[in-house]
Parts: C-alpha cells; sequence; structure tokens
C-alpha cells in the first residue's frame, strides 16, 4: 500500500470524512455540516483523499459530490493485514 | 484506534521495522543494518512505534532488543476494518 494512503488515513478528520461516505454520498457542503473545520482546511482533507484515490469528486450542478471508493479502501486495509501478515481469518476461527 | 498508531504506520521505514519484527526480535543494532538511515533518525522511529505501543524495547545487557507487539498491531488492524465496516469474511466467501 503507498505511504500516501497510510498518511491519508493517519489523521481523525479525513478518517471521519471516509466514514461518512461510507455511509452515503454527500456534497462538500453535506460533509462540512458535520466539522467545526474551515472550508479551506476541509478542501485540503478533501484534496489528500482524492490524492491518495480514496474518494472521488464529482460535478453535480454547483455542488461537488464526494464518494467513496470503497473497493480502493478495502483493497489498502486488506494490503495492510498482509504486510503484516495479520490472518483475520485464522483469529474468527479463534473466537468462534 | 488512536491517530498515534496510524501516524506510527505512516511511514516506510516504521512498517519496515515492523515487519521485519514481525519475523523475529532484534537488537537495535541488527534492525539498523537493514537501513541506510543514520542512527538518530532510527532511535527517533523506534521511539514513535514505541509511544504508539507497537513495540516494546527490551534491555539485553548492552543492547536494547526490540519485540513487536503482535496483538496491538493485530488489534489495530482489526479496529480499521470496524472503522470503515470493511467484512473481510465477506470478501472471502465472495472469493471462495
Amino acid at each position: 500500500m503507498p505511504t500516501k494512503v497510510y498518511k491519508a488515513l493517519a489523521d481523525p478528520t479525513r478518517r471521519k470524512i471516509l466514514q461518512l461516505l461510507r455511509e452515503r454520498d454527500m456534497t462538500a457542503g453535506e460533509l462540512a455540516d458535520h466539522f467545526d473545520s474551515a472550508k479551506p482546511t476541509l478542501s485540503r482533507h478533501f484534496s489528500v483523499l482524492r490524492e491518495a484515490d480514496l474518494i472521488q469528486g464529482d460535478k453535480d450542478g454547483n455542488y461537488v459530490r464526494y464518494r467513496l471508493n470503497v473497493s480502493v479502501l478495502e483493497e489498502a486495509l486488506l494490503a495492510m493485514l498482509e504486510t503484516f501478515k495479520i490472518d483475520v481469518g485464522e483469529r474468527d476461527e479463534e473466537l468462534a
């Protein structure tokens, strides 16, 4: 997994954005309603997430609508498990 | 998962240290053999990983021997999957 994905995840605001978009697509304005951060700060977070390919912004009239690239996030986390040889399946068996 | 774990993982040298310690415990010197980084740089990385509780350093004579806190790393990655509602089990079924 590229370092930019790790870095994108290493911020609580950005993780919250991903969690919100996990529920449904949202415009920049809708997302902003969930944060106290200034607009330029949020824009910077969106841009970091876009550069990591974790989210995608589509023009929707005068708005930008963001959606989560679920498969990119999923692949990233699975790659992380593989990097550190963490076997989730084995763990599930232990818990069962 | 605390931000300091995410930040600890957001660096390729620190991830490599974790991967090396995943194989076996190593002294600071043994770890250093795998990197071109200056000693103080590596010490800083060790310290970030210790603060995140991902590794532990035990005095062994004149050496510090590092070991991976596997369960901390495992819990951290599983918490990440949960945060973003990534269901690895479901995926395994899809692939099967």
